[in-house]
């Protein structure tokens, strides 16, 4: 009984289905909203980006020159388009790539492995591969119980369980502690270098990479690589016949100092209150084996369409709308902090914050973490977007996208449109991270919901921030 | 008027709907089918013989040792299960291997491209890489237009159009034209090099090989490669937005020389004939940049299986079943040819052959080539098919498989037993062609489609060879 009075309650606070708490946007602004989802509806205009970007930039590392290409076609970009301010801000980081990698099955027989690098991976030693027997893990657990110095001479080779799809994305964080920690068992074991099963859900002879967690800021020495999930059902029911098996590794991956990456931030100025901001955005680095069409191309041209869009229209709104072409995310969401750092005194200002970053699927769900006195007129915005087939989710969780947690630790109200991600992990990461992969009339569904958001978010009479004092009461009752 | 009159007549020979033309199988022999047909729909001999394969055998390149170790796992194979007779019989062949491949795009910017050698392709010269401009074709009917000489220096790209996935397979020869005689066009304008769109139906950064076709005997002097689909779309867009492209390759691919290859032959010795031989099988030898799994690990499955089920039984059928697992097919049916050589003198001898060789999806058709005399009784073998989800097709073509292709020359009668290839070329001659690929329902399917047919074939009282005066008959007749 007590959950159902709990249920209600939230029911109440959330507002679904009280009439007091209901929300009615102004005609004129709904009207503008309905244009403007239709136009979406009918534009190419984010299909053109993410083209243009994956195929006259390609693959864009991040602090690559690659990625220095792909911010000069971001401010290009903005600048040809209607954004009042675009801006480069640059920021340094440390760089690592993959180089180049030979690795394949030397016993029982030749077999040339689908394998790439992890984010971070040491190289092998300068003067020769490795050559070593394998012993297989059936997961990472089994491997983090390895004792120390038990792996001399071996390379390690981790299978595990597949990645189990889902809308959310829910299977990705299980699956990826053995890409994330698992080399620092096997370097502590004393491994010459691990092998890992890798974190993606498809079914095709493609690698899957993405960063390994550092130890306390220290990066893996061993070579560090993900085989194709083929590869590793096939070293799996070797090693199940009782066969032992043998490797070659060569790789020249490693870190090269300290280089400039950056953010390209663009503005639609607002009319009424230009330093409040409505934040949206994409990451404008990718890894390097794809083309980054939908990690994170799309987040971009989803962004940065809906933006123009509202651009076009006769007058401009009345907060800032801010699209953020986020450096360097997938090293560590570096072009994230940078962001909340070089624009620290200004986060109070931001009155909602969200990313696309989780490929371009349709939105299938409209989530928010905004004060709750606000909440009423986010569930307004979600009605919009209801004939777009998106549920209003809950007030409880805005998840947002990686680039906006530095934001959102600074108390940054955000929203989150989720995508559909059932087929996200047999792409995300792999070399078929590629723009056939885009749904036209999906990227489309997505900007027709980011634009309704955006240009109700800042021109609504609404503030989502909690205010402090408020913010404040509410912690201390949660407290108790 | 006259084309319904000629489908009746042909409905009248082929004796599909006429009751003085049905055939009815001996009650027996009709029972002893049913039994196999559920027996092999309950087994997983054939899933356990082509996981086998892949999985200790590997890759099998035609020629190179593994497919040496897969002629020893064959006979090893047919000496453990219920066969009579196993022999390996030679034959020696020219040597082709890919060596060594690096491709990728250099201007506007470096794209590493998934490519792969087909199979007859020349290296890059031996001191150096070619990094050469491109010159785009977009089609193959392009570069056959190109003048004498006019490549010097350049790296001639074909582009094409998808290849258009069907049940029976009939996008494969249209696209199949730019891999099979494109270098000889690119090589008369002095090329340095030829690239490719690869032939297949997939979304995947899987390059497709396959054999080119020789010219008069003569192998290309030039690298002759091929690219994923997704790479060949990305030089289109690069093109048509006027961007000059440029590529780097090193191939070590060429020929070594003759070498052993072998065909495995494997015998229920019939009861009665033994001298009459009816045959079915598939291919040994893969390309070595999958496991082949659909190609052909499957279709040795499904013999292997379908004869074992029948040795198994208390008797042996009347006719001799031959299990043939062909080598060298790839590259130009050489264990075929060797076949029908070596067994010259007894191919009259052969009443009924067929080989499965295309994937293992579901068998939709069966297909018929033998005498009209005895087409009721292939008929009447459909009907036992028909609760399998067979269809039972004409008798005009008994499309049977490449290795049938030299004994269908010299008159031995054929059947088909059509399997769905709406997915085939999506990973036919791709690293993709692994075991995961197998739906092993539809492998079971296959095997009860095929016990059924080679059982009642080698008991029942029917001769599907057309007699030698007979057939002259019918030559005359056509001529008229």
């Amino acid at each position: 009984m007590k959950s159902i009075i709990a249920a209600a309650a939230a029911l109440m606070l959330t507002g679904g289905v009280f009439a007091q708490d209901t929300f009615e946007i102004e005609p004129a602004q709904a009207a503008t909203a309905d244009v403007l989802v239709n136009q979406a509806l009918d534009s190419d205009l984010a299909w053109s980006v993410v083209e243009s970007l994956t195929t006259e930039v390609g693959p864009r590392l991040a602090g690559s020159e690659a990625e220095a290409r792909a911010r000069a076609w971001g401010e290009a970009l903005g600048n040809s388009l209607n954004f009042d301010r675009v801006a480069v801000e640059n920021f340094t980081m440390p760089f690592w790539d993959r180089g180049e990698l030979e690795i394949s099955m030397t016993a029982p027989y030749n077999l040339a492995l689908h394998g790439a690098a992890l984010g971070g991976s040491g190289r092998s030693p300068r003067l020769g591969a490795i050559n070593s027997d394998v012993v297989y893990f059936r997961n990472v657990a089994a491997l983090m119980a390895v004792a120390d110095g038990s792996l001399e001479g071996k390379i390690a080779f981790v299978d595990g369980d597949p990645l189990v799809a889902t809308q959310t994305g829910a299977g990705y964080g299980p699956a990826n502690q053995r890409r994330r920690i698992g080399w620092q068992h096997a370097e502590r074991a004393g491994a010459d270098a691990i092998v890992v099963r890798s974190v993606g859900s498809d079914h095709h002879r493609n690698p899957h990479t993405g960063m390994i967690s550092s130890r306390d800021g220290e990066w893996a020495r061993i070579p560090v690589i993900a085989i194709s999930n083929p590869d590793a059902d096939q070293l799996r029911r070797l090693h199940e016949n009782g066969t032992p098996l043998a490797m070659h590794i060569r790789s020249t991956a490693g870190w090269h100092g300290e280089v400039t990456s950056g953010n390209v931030v663009m503005d639609i100025v607002g009319s009424e209150l230009p330093d409040e901001i409505v934040l949206i955005g994409g990451h404008l680095d990718s890894w390097d084996i794809g083309t980054g069409a939908i990690d994170d191309g799309a987040g971009i041209a989803i962004s940065v369409a809906a933006a123009e869009l509202i651009a076009r229209l006769p007058e401009r709104p009345r907060r800032t709308i801010r699209v953020v072409m986020f450096g360097a995310e997938e090293v560590g969401l570096l072009g994230a902090r940078a962001y909340a750092e070089q624009h620290a005194d200004e986060l109070p200002n931001h009155v909602l914050a969200t990313e696309s970053d989780f490929g371009a699927g349709r939105i299938w769900q409209f989530v928010s973490n905004v004060d709750a006195a606000a909440n009423p007129a986010i569930d307004a915005i979600g009605r919009v977007m209801a004939p777009l087939g998106i549920l209003r989710g809950g007030n409880e969780d805005g998840e947002s996208g990686p680039d906006i947690i530095p934001m959102a630790m600074n108390g940054v109200p955000t929203v989150g449109l989720s995508q559909d991600g059932m087929d996200y992990f047999n792409l995300h990461h792999t070399p078929d991270d590629t723009l056939d992969k885009i749904d036209p009339d999906a990227l489309a569904q997505n900007v027709a919901a980011y634009v309704a958001l955006v240009y109700l978010a800042a021109n609504m009479d609404v503030d989502f921030r909690t205010p402090a004092e408020a913010s404040d009461v509410e912690e201390n009752a949660a407290e108790q």
